[in-house]
């Protein structure tokens, strides 16, 4: 795996973890499992599973870029974007970079903020997914569904791919499906949740990325040619501003899946993207008979940052989240609507909160 | 009015107003109002609209006396009660002390922890109900119920006293009826709610006990008599354990009022004991549009005594109340609950959240 890299491309604010999760302290720098490692430091952790440290890549924003380095000391490899120009650009000039540096390389992208609990499954995973990357094709990983979820896209596998132990072609990616259509996908066997880890030879994306978005590839190859030079910053400020937004779905696993270029390995390794507070939910399980909570007629979530003593009386499916300076209270049925706090934090001027 | 003397039993822990009531912070030292006088200070600004501030005397235990002092500092007659005998030991002791120095003293009792919207209509019932106490008449104040409530005893008014403006002889004190017989009490016009409000000439109050509570009485005038002398430390240290624990309402108001000898002036000025969140929430009404709560289909009471952003996403009827050290989650319905909180805290240890 000497060839091999991984790109943790570290976004995304979380605001249904609000009021865990902040502007400046974004889902993946939360410890929210409870294990003492936020969201990046253990993707970092399996990611060394399969490769040294100094093949590792975390590009984010500026904002960000001095948290990640402080959580990750040994990580040498960070590169703050001017400004959020979606995952495309995230991962292609990391991509760019890279393939500069070793034209044979090939990279894997993984969220920073998503969890696995079955590192060795993964790592098995990316293996296959790495030796089908080296025959051309881009590679995901296939999440096996746990149920039939309407939170995720979907990814609907084809036929075998030979010589391969699991892989199989993409016939298509599928939006967000309902539930009906979900569990239809649950039942046929053939779908897989997209967690939008992909695989693929750094040359490979940056030729389709050339052949579909030229304008974003030519500014991203220049970066990427530029990185290792003093042309660094001048280039980046210059190309930056210019890149289109999209994400790396829509600009290349969707049309390139419809011409046969991909593949997926189903996972099956206790993966979550703990979505909202209901998932942080169920993730959480036992831990729920905390000493410092008193549950009367309730159930449900309940976290004080500092170790506060909560009680909750008469509220099933309780979801309470108490920080220093905020507290929210909802249940599981509305998780994914504390979204709309920080938007109502923003009206009211209290940008401090968000 | 030079004759009358408040008195103040400030006892009580209110578990029901946890986490903002505690034990060493009673309900009566909070300002649950918001209006920057806690209840007892409330008390005291009301009673001096009748009586200056040296016949205001208030009863506490140790514990609670240096705290009510600083609360109240014009106040210079705090008597300290070595234990906790209820109420009919500490308006007792009041009454002797009050009475060995001015035998033709009237005192009136208010608990330290309720509150009272109109204090001109108070004043004119407590003028009111001093006049007919001179006549050798206990006089209470019985409150307009408002509604069938079931959480208050009600007293039953027989004919009205001749040359008062609205006094009636007490026919009985009923305990806390069930809603078709509190709905009937409302209904009839002849209950009012039992506050506990007794007002009386000292030497009557205290000539019932000696007939209905001998032993009880003697241990009371044996304090009241060496109150003012170089015995007092000595006297209410031998004298004060053995002391009988009643409610005055059991010691004295139910057998007195079968014998003919109370009263009762009708008050309608806006009394409330705030007895659980439900009484606060309804009291606080237009507060709730606070900027420091956020509701999302939600509605209900939302407290943070540090003034924490607070938001509640599809909890309607909500409570929660947050202090430094603990939190607060319920509904309405389950506001009677809450005093199960400090009982669970007590059987894990947690005496310093109680």
């Amino acid at each position: 795996m000497t060839d091999f890299h991984a790109v943790i491309p570290a976004g995304g604010a979380g605001t249904r973890l609000w009021p865990l999760s902040r502007a400046q302290r974004p889902k993946f720098l939360l410890d929210l499992t409870g294990d003492g490692r936020s969201l990046i430091q253990q993707t970092w952790d399996r990611l060394l599973q399969v490769i040294p440290a100094d093949h590792i890549h975390v590009v984010s924003g500026p904002a960000h870029a001095p948290l990640i380095q402080e959580q990750l000391p040994e990580l040498t490899n960070l590169y703050a974007e001017p400004a959020p120009r979606d995952s495309m650009a995230a991962i292609g000039m990391a991509a760019a970079i890279i393939g500069q540096r070793d034209p044979d390389a090939v990279i894997g992208s993984f969220a920073a903020d998503q969890t696995i609990a079955d590192t060795g499954a993964f790592v098995a995973a990316v293996h296959e997914a790495k030796q089908v990357a080296d025959t051309g094709l881009i590679c995901t990983l296939g999440i096996t569904p746990r149920g039939p979820s309407t939170a995720f896209g979907y990814i609907e596998a084809g036929d075998p791919l030979p010589d391969t132990i699991s892989a199989r072609a993409i016939a298509q990616f599928v939006e967000k499906p309902d539930l009906p259509t979900a569990e239809q996908y649950v039942a046929g066997g053939s779908h897989y949740w997209n967690a939008g880890m992909f695989i693929t030879r750094a040359d490979v994306l940056l030729g389709h990325l050339e052949r579909l978005h030229p304008e974003l590839h030519a500014g991203l190859a220049a970066i990427g040619q530029a990185w290792d030079t003093p042309e660094r910053q001048a280039t980046l400020e210059s190309a930056w501003p210019g890149l289109t937004k999209i994400a790396i779905d829509h600009a290349i696993a969707e049309p390139v899946s419809l011409e046969g270029g991909m593949a997926v390995v189903p996972g099956n390794f206790g993966w979550d993207d703990i979505g909202d507070f209901a998932a942080l939910s169920e993730l959480a399980g036992a831990s729920q008979a905390s000493d410092n909570t008193i549950w009367i007629d309730s159930d449900g979530l309940a976290i004080a940052d500092d170790g506060t003593m909560i009680a909750v009386i008469g509220v099933p499916d309780a979801v309470v989240v108490r920080t220093r300076d905020a507290l929210l209270v909802t249940t599981r049925e509305h998780a994914q609507r504390v979204k709309e706090v920080p938007e109502s934090l923003k009206q009211r001027g209290r940008t401090d909160l968000v």
